[in-house]
């Protein structure tokens, strides 16, 4: 069964969510901390107004992933796009987040930005860095020691880039 | 005359705005937009509730600089500060940049942050870039052509770190 991927609507928050607390629960990954937002701010957190777009990886009609895009920074900035990814913890190793990372690539060209960044890799996620430079990525910086990963300790963020 | 740094009032807007207005305006060392903002929008953007901490220099009892010191990230990233600096264009060779920056890595080291950590460091703003390095700071990334400068174009926009 094929991946569909498609822009979010207000009401897949409702399978969107259990997505983020897992991730966002597992504490690997994202700097959010689970347990000190609501899910009213995990929502506005990631149910971004435009010029934001939020997608979803939908597969036989169930929500297994979500990814959203937006300007990296405002004005002088706004030219280079950022985005973030989830996949559903149970749907791993099945092409979602390869799927999404597609689709986010040629919505971001299509909607003008030059290039895209991400800001805050952390290092010790390799499945995501492996994906990200598959998919033509390349780590342009690495601050050390700034994400407190639940088990490994202070680990680095990496920056990545790539032009569209 | 000594500059003095001390933390921000809200009466200081009064002569933080025109500073804001020039640095900003000129369009070389910040991704805002002069032209997209009102001064409502440049004062929330600015006077930034705690955690962040707000400083002016003065000279002669005149604000001639101003920083501020905020998380870099939230939760799992908060450990590691952000900060911004501006001086008045007609003040600058003074050192007041430098006092600035002398005063926000104390306080960020006093608030319990272990590193700091710039973003969006304009590449061709060279008199930032080498006053960040005399006090420490090394570039750990940079990001190609993410900053719209007025007359040179798309630069590079660097990523600089310290430990506190």
């Amino acid at each position: 069964m094929a991946i569909e991927v498609r822009t979010a609507t207000a009401s897949d928050w409702a399978q969107i969510w259990p997505i983020w607390r897992a991730v966002v629960g597992a504490g690997e990954t994202y700097v959010w901390e689970l347990s000190e937002m609501t899910e009213d701010e995990a929502r506005a957190a990631w149910m971004l107004p435009p010029p934001a777009e939020v997608l979803v990886a939908r597969d036989d009609g169930e929500v297994v992933g979500t990814a959203e895009i937006r300007p990296n920074q405002v004005g002088r900035g706004s030219h280079v796009a950022n985005a973030s990814f989830m996949v559903s913890p149970s749907c791993a190793g099945r092409g979602i987040g390869r799927a999404l990372a597609v689709e986010v690539l040629d919505r971001a060209r299509a909607a003008g930005y030059r290039a895209m960044q991400f800001n805050a890799v952390v290092a010790t996620n390799v499945r995501a860095v492996a994906l990200w430079e598959s998919v033509g990525f390349t780590v342009v910086g690495r601050v050390p020691g700034a994400f407190r990963h639940p088990s490994e300790g202070e680990v680095d963020l990496l920056v990545m880039h790539r032009w569209l």
